[in-house]
């Protein structure tokens, strides 16, 4: 551990965010992409951050970024009402996030490109969270699926023990305090956060095992243009994909405490822009009541503003949640009381990546977790 | 029985239909709904009726059809290339029926005048595929979600009794010798298809129960103009609904004598005009090779035209289904040979009505089963 | 005059909305439609009205609308994050109007309603600004296709002279001290503003004539469920209606000064849910420089914050607009310097409804134009 | 025009493919694209051609196309039955073509290769369809945008003055006797059906010029995944394009002997898969009734199986000739009886593709010219 320690007397104390009376130097890296996007939109929006500006960089090598990028020409959907007020977006470079002081850095890059940028950020002081998968998962078996390659190793262990995965719901206090958050799988907050009440609560028939049938909206595909990312595959179609082997499945299992054959999950592509609706089949260890169900949930999330409950048996719909950062949680019973049905929906781009980001961004620097997000 | 043998005295004999060097006369009732539209269509280009034309009828008390109203007109992608060849749609009456000597009638109707008009026309020694729910089930306990009421209850009974699940995979030689085909509907075609081999066979975990998450195209709700089916609630979204009660569940008990609390199934409203996935989990008794699975779906399915294997683990999709009439099938096995996703696919207004109805013709008249639907 | 001249001095004076330190209480009618829902929305969030919250009112005769009703059931994806705020939805009364001490009235009313109760609200001294097309014509023959009836036919004479056609950026000023503002059509809103700089400057060929092609997404049609709302008749597919005859087309005549057979304009249906696209086909009197006509669109529009222009050859894009209040105009010029064609965009449910009425809310209580509205 | 004559000397005479009793032998080169796949679903099904199978071929350097490539992996709607009727592609080669007797050759291929690989078919004594646009401009000017280049200038130019422009609606005669049929664009044929009628009878006020606003389906951008074809572009979006550019532009000017500046054509890509809308502004030269200009489409139209006239006001739509071969018309009359708007509708893939190309093979082979289309 004398790594770390070393690492964390040399950089700002935890509380620096929160203590200084100014907003913090924030920068986005991977700004291109969607996610990217939608960061950039929230961040120039936030209320605890007006009068700042985010510094937009690209991801490494890419060609679509350079010394005359604006962010309103990757995005025209931001434009603002003058030329004056377009936003630079640079090549992605240290001096540069060195120079302008930058305390708090978004990469919404790629895995690889995260795995490796993290230990450089911290290194110098600078406070991380990562959208990408690159430091959600703690269990190697896990992490497999991504083959990331660690160039200091060591470093790497202990940041990956350090990093606090970043579902407020769950890891509220931790996240208030990290260094590095790993924000979460679009698909993952969908169906963390609609077991995570009753798994906790030892309710659920584990042995049995719990079936999670989710359905994700063509942005959860990125913006690389592909043979299942062209309009005449997606559109007018549904199609089941990564059966048993999605890479958010680590996430469920780690978040939840289940052994690998207690859950399994299987991701369709739906035929719209935005959205995740997660069905959820389980069995109950003994007959409750839906009241019961409902009054553990509303407990569950009682100090959670970005959790909508539906009232029994009424149920979510993509349309509620898309460019929410709402996560809509409903549920029905069995007449048997045990076997139950879960419908989870968010919006894939925000509560599933750029909203829950600038969530943990909020308990970071000691605002109102919602800030900036209704 | 004493009833239903004088009926069947009555009538004609079963080989009637076959015996004829001619094809038989044939009319649609319920004709401008949007299975009535695809019927039509088919039965218009079935090379087994050239030279023929099916009566077409409107429903009971409906006020779309009358004197001046032509098939053309309530379907306007059925126009031919000229104005000479337009199709009257008449009101539906008995008389005409009889006048003209009908002898195969497709009832695209509610289920209610459904359940009316079946007895009548059997009366009158007029064969039936009935496209509603009437019919199709047998239990009373399953059939009460109909709410449906007879004049006849002793005829009824002897009718229901009598009446053939028209799902030729499963009853090819009931359904070439009946008077009423049920015609089953368009979740369930998709889920008994893809459970039949296995649940057959022995090889499901039946008390682990199955778990089946489909999602079907608007023109299952069909042609009415409601809140769920207005282009605003439709589009860009996916919505559950009816989850633990859905009408189609009994289809699933009955045809693969499955106990209420071995089956659950949740249906979805997906943002696209036509098309079914059904996602269907299970576990195997006993740890089984993909291969001895696909084996036992190529022996099942061996004789079956209609329904497409997909070679594991590729799946099949709704886009390779619509407009045609066949059910697509594949399925993964998870590393414990024994947790498995099957996922099959169709077209809700083909496989799952019109032209699965086309599909019982073809057997009732002693044709090949595909014809007029490749 | 006599009567308005009472009705003014009965009324309060203009300064009224502007003077006072407080922002005003203000009531929305018809929320429960979609323009109703996106001005809640709007005022949900407006800054300057911080602290207050909008009455929301029915329309005459809606039973969607009652003492239970929350505008939070008629429209969830408003629900904020706790039961606690859901926001109450009365049917329409005058008494609630007059003892809440309403100052500003927003009617999304059918224009037969609208046309009814802003003289009853003029005369209660509330100022108005009216979503329907009641009160946008100032000549009869254009106003005709409404079938309007008043009760007080001279009072409606004069108030329909004083009404202030609601475009900001060609009545910004008569806006500001206006009584009663007749918010403009969707459709007028996307071609006034795209040909409004040249045809004022008197570079327009009229005698050629201009031809505008206009497409719009389904929220254009309204919530009602009907046939050419239906998912099925708009889903993948496109369609023209009310050639030479939409009421939009009015607006187009007075506010730009044309005769009758100086301008069309063809309105289609689009298989989106939001969006206008507008195709203008003219010619100039003489050839112009690209250059020579983005100044003139420049300097037309220099105080114009919701108005974002393209350099040529770059043209807006629906994409772009849908969920913001900006109007994108974009143009190329043929070779010739003649002929050009002009694309402009706006989201039909904001820039060409909802968010254009609180941008005159904003005018005439003083704030900047585009106050909540970025 | 020696060469030609000994080139159509060393040829089978014109009468060949009529003569025989035989249907000819057929290959499709290009059949992993949209228009190439549609070719291969008529020819599969084409009923003068049962019994024969097409000669399926990739174009040039497909790394897609390879010895154990079947068109069925290519598009999986078009899977038959059963395996052993799977179809297999080859990698093109004029050896196999000639092996084979190929007697009827179909270029569904980029428009460098149709230039370079039609006079290779016709000096081997094959007709060819060409699907691209290589072929169809007579004027040197126009057939500038594609860029082409000659091998042999000056059998080239023989060629192109032989050369048919394939809309059998014009050119009836003339492509019975084709050896080289250019199969025309489909941009083209929605607008030259819609006008030929009234600019040949000389009633166009052409010196006002006349406006095609054209909207497509996004299948006719082709199979490539670009960032225009990424759904996320393209789906709830409109966006115009190509304007005054666009290369089926000269189509128009050569088929209905129009000046440049007497026609001009905007397309737009619309967010569904298939479908050509075009809406037509001009002017007449004097005042016209409705019934006058009806009896004048009626009349022009009068042999011709694949057009639909609708009775005016009635206008056609998108969804009613999607997968169909028909292109349908309709048009409104101003008042004025001068000022008209023509709509004109088609399936991009179908008439104005792959269908109209086996339209022209049963003129060709002097089968029913709507044989197999219906």
């Amino acid at each position: 551990m004398a790594n770390l320690e070393a690492l964390q007397t040399s950089t700002k104390s935890v509380g620096t965010l929160t203590a200084s009376s100014r907003p913090p130097r924030i920068a986005v890296a991977g700004v291109s992409g969607y996610a990217g996007g939608e960061l950039a939109r929230l961040l120039l929006h936030h209320p605890a951050l007006e009068g700042t500006k985010p510094t937009f960089l690209g991801r490494a090598g890419e060609a679509e970024v350079g010394p005359s990028t604006s962010l309103e020409a990757l995005h025209p959907y931001l434009t603002g009402p003058g030329a004056a007020e377009s936003n630079p977006v640079y090549s992605f470079s240290w001096n540069r996030i060195v120079d302008e002081g930058i305390e708090v850095l978004f990469l919404a890059t790629p895995h690889e490109q995260s795995r490796e940028w993290v230990p450089e950020a911290i290194e110098r002081g600078i406070k991380v969270v990562d959208l990408s998968g690159a430091w959600r998962l703690q269990e190697t078996r896990n992490r497999d699926v991504y083959r990331l390659k660690d160039a200091k190793p060591a470093l790497a262990d202990e940041l990956q023990a350090e990093a606090v995965y970043g579902c407020p719901e769950l890891h509220r206090n931790a996240i208030k305090r990290a260094r590095l958050v790993a924000n979460p799988g679009c698909y993952s907050t969908s169906m963390i956060l609609a077991l995570a009440p009753l798994v906790q609560a030892g309710l659920v028939d584990l042995d049995h095992g719990i079936v999670c049938d989710a359905k994700s909206g063509v942005s959860g595909a990125g913006k690389a243009a592909t043979t299942k990312t062209h309009f005449m595959y997606a559109a007018d179609n549904l199609s089941a994909y990564n059966v048993f082997g999605h890479r958010h499945r680590g996430e469920l299992l780690e978040q939840l405490h289940l052994d690998s054959d207690q859950i399994q999950f299987t991701p369709h592509l739906l035929p719209i822009p935005r959205g995740i609706l997660a069905t959820i089949y389980l069995r109950l260890k003994r007959p409750t009541e839906p009241a019961a169900i409902s009054a553990m949930f509303s407990d569950f999330y009682r100090d959670s503003p970005m959790v909508r409950l539906y009232p029994t048996p009424h149920l979510p719909q993509i349309q509620h949640v898309v460019r929410t950062n709402f996560c809509d949680i409903g549920f029905e019973l069995a007449p048997d009381g045990k076997r139950m049905v879960i419908v989870s929906c968010l919006d894939n781009l925000l509560k599933g990546a750029s909203g829950q980001a600038v969530q943990n961004l909020n308990l970071m620097c000691g605002w109102k977790e919602q800030e900036g997000l209704l």
